[in-house]
């Protein structure tokens, strides 16, 4: 069972693309059930009857909660990731602001639903913790690159790791309010300083 | 039904001091209970057999859940601004410290637990909307003060904001996995470009 190739793709059958298409379904009303309703409100049977599957379907793709809901969450972050590294070449302001943008909507309300819920719960912890090394990870990877960032100076890295967790701190200043107003500031002066430390 | 007066503490019965003990017996065990259970897992009645208190008395102090545990937020909040600012004066580099170490203990959890629980409980919301704002406000203010800033001056504000973002962020980072090495390297760099910042 090795890696999806190209040819496979092209020879995919109606019943394969139509599981494909249940499945993403199934992931994307995960996501945003998570970031509407928080993980005590949601089970399987409320994202299957939001995604329009069987609850029977739904447990053919994903045999328990846990598996649904951080396959979820994996997903839309592969999506967002594919995104950022697709941007364009901009100046660093524009780099710093999409990556702030990464933690203000409902992706980053689903991811923070499920890591508090993970606290508390055994057998999401482990996976959880796991996940969100690997997106962070990744993140920072693409954080380094569209910054054009040398990591090999001394306080480059502690400097672009201390931006997004910025970042993660003003997404959770935005989870009750709108912040944006006060965001844009904030995000404003330290990009000055961020540019200053990459640039010195 | 004014202020209380020393003369008014003085002639407290111990009736009072019974009651005044309860009271900080039930928020003391309600944070801890947050902290380690979550929303879900927090209730009146395992904070009153926590706290060894009947849970008609629990009940008298807190006639409902909400009420419970904003208040006790709340009271933690006051008791570590309290700290801070009895802190005696020290180096920018040991106020930024002190200020980051505030997001990475049980109240920070605490809060965490409420807050997201907040974004999904109608009931909990504007209240704890209200407290947040007004702990984010008097945070701020403290880290102005012992770190000696001139809000007055441009970028000086902000960037403050944006250092208490970042330690929010770290206290998310904290959550599942003890993220203190890693930390301890970031919070070095930025308070070199916070006091970069400050000084310039």
């Amino acid at each position: 069972m090795g890696a999806v190739t190209a040819a496979d793709r092209a020879d995919r059958s109606p019943k394969q693309d139509r599981s494909r298409v249940t499945r993403q379904r199934l992931l994307e009303a995960a996501v945003a059930c998570l970031a509407e309703s928080g993980w005590a409100g949601s089970t399987v049977s409320v994202v299957a009857e939001r995604a329009g599957v069987s609850r029977g379907a739904a447990q053919h793709h994903f045999p328990t909660r846990e598996d649904l809901f951080t396959a979820a969450v994996e997903y839309v972050a592969e999506q967002r990731s594919t995104a950022l590294r697709e941007l364009p070449a901009q100046d660093r302001a524009s780099v710093v602001a999409a990556l702030v943008d990464l933690y203000t909507g409902p992706l980053f309300r689903a991811a923070l639903h499920l890591w508090v819920a993970a606290s508390n719960e055994p057998q999401l912890g482990s996976r959880v913790t796991e996940l969100e090394a690997r997106v962070g990870r990744e993140t920072h990877r693409i954080a380094v690159q569209l910054l054009g960032a040398d990591e090999s100076r001394p306080g480059v890295r502690e400097t672009i790791q201390g931006l997004l967790d910025m970042a993660r701190g003003l997404g959770l200043a935005n989870l009750l309010t709108d912040d944006g107003v006060r965001r844009e500031r904030v995000v404003a002066q330290w990009t000055v300083l961020v540019e200053g430390a990459l640039e010195n």
